[in-house]
C-alpha cells in the first residue's frame, strides 16, 4: 500500500495522540472503518471544534470554551478557598474525587530556571492580583513533588504569606494500595518525617 | 466540570477508539490542547474524509478510497498468486513483511454458523468468479487458526481445488522469539506434528 493512500494518511495522523504508535494507529483506523464510522465522524467534528474553540479561563486558566469556566462561574463553590495546580489535568483529577468544593488556579507550568521559566513566564502576577483583590482566604498547593514543583511551591508559599493568606500543601506519602517495598526511598523518608499522631 | 463542556464532549468522543478508556481520553485531550492543536485539526480533517471516502476495493475488498486499490492496480504484483485473508488489517501485516508479491482477497469475516455467517454472507461467489475467470494459479490461505478460521479454511480449500487451482496454508507453529514454555499446548502439538526434516 503506497504512502499516499487515505488509509495511510489516517494512520499517520492518528499518531499525533500521545501513546498511539504505528500499531495502535493501524488497529484504530481499521476498527473505526469497519464498525464505527458514525462515531468517528462525530469525533472528527468535536475534535475540530475543540481545537478551535477551547481556550483558557480568564480567571483560573483551565481549559474552557467560555470566557469564564463552569467551575469559576459556579456560585455553589466556596470562593474563599483556592487550590493551585500545575495543569488542567490536575483539575480533572481533583474534581473526580468530588470532595474539593473551592476554586482553582492553574499555573500552566512550573518554575524551572534551567528552562528559563520564572514567575514572569508563569504570569504569577495573575495569581497575586487574585490573592489581593479576591475573597480568597486560604490557598491549598497541590503541586507535583518534583524538583521544579518543590521550587514552585516554595516561591508560591512566600508569595501567598506576603499577601496575608493561609497556605497549606496536600499530604505526600505512601499511596493507598501502594506497597512499602515498592515505594521510592525519598517518599518513604518523607512519610516517616511527616507521620501523624493517632 | 459539568458534562456538557466541550472538553467533556471531546473526552467522551475520543472513547470511540478501541483501547481508549476515560483516563487515556483525558490525557489525549489535554495533551492535544496543550501542545498539538494543529496536528489535531489535521487529524479531524483526515478522519472525516476517511470515514466518508474509504470503501472496499471492487476486486480484493480491502480498504481504499478508489474503485480498485493500489495493490490490485499495481502491475508489478504477480497476478497468478492470490492470498486470502480475513481482514484489511491482515493485508497491512503481510505487506509490512515486504516479501509477498502476489495479490489479495479479503473475506471481511469468517464462516461462523452460530452467528449465521455462511458462504453466502461472505459473498464467496466473488472469490469463485475470480478463481474461474482470472489468471490466478495458486492460492495461499492466511487465515487465523481459530475454530471459525479452520472451518473457513476447510471450505475454501475445497472450493479452490474444485476450481482446479493449487492451494496452500501458511505455517502455524512457535513464533520466533516465542518461548516453548509459554506457548499453548495446541500450538505446540501442531508444531510437533508438522515438524520439518532438516
Amino acid at each position: 500500500m503506497s504512502d499516499s493512500s487515505l488509509l495511510n494518511q489516517l494512520m499517520e495522523a492518528l499518531q499525533c495522540m500521545p501513546g498511539i504508535g504505528p500499531k495502535s494507529a493501524q488497529r484504530i483506523a481499521v476498527n473505526l472503518l469497519e464498525r464505527r464510522r458514525d462515531r468517528a465522524k462525530h469525533l472528527a467534528k468535536i475534535l475540530a471544534r475543540a481545537m478551535d474553540e477551547i481556550k483558557h479561563c480568564d480567571l483560573c486558566r483551565t481549559f474552557t470554551e467560555k470566557n469564564i469556566c463552569q467551575l469559576c462561574a459556579n456560585t455553589h463553590r466556596e470562593p474563599n478557598l483556592l487550590c493551585v495546580v500545575e495543569s488542567p489535568m490536575d483539575v480533572l483529577a481533583i474534581e473526580s474525587t468530588g470532595t474539593y468544593r473551592g476554586l482553582y488556579f492553574v499555573l500552566l507550568g512550573k518554575i524551572s530556571p534551567l528552562d528559563g521559566i520564572g514567575p514572569q513566564e508563569l504570569k504569577l502576577s495573575d495569581l497575586d492580583r487574585r490573592l489581593k483583590s479576591d475573597q480568597v482566604q486560604e490557598v491549598i498547593l497541590a503541586i507535583n513533588p518534583t524538583l521544579e514543583g518543590e521550587a514552585t511551591s516554595l516561591y508560591l508559599t512566600q508569595m501567598i504569606k506576603a499577601a496575608g493568606k493561609k497556605v497549606s500543601r496536600i499530604a505526600y506519602g505512601i499511596p493507598f494500595g501502594g506497597e512499602l517495598e515498592f515505594v521510592d526511598s525519598h517518599t518513604l523518608e518523607h512519610a516517616f518525617g511527616t507521620r501523624q499522631w493517632v
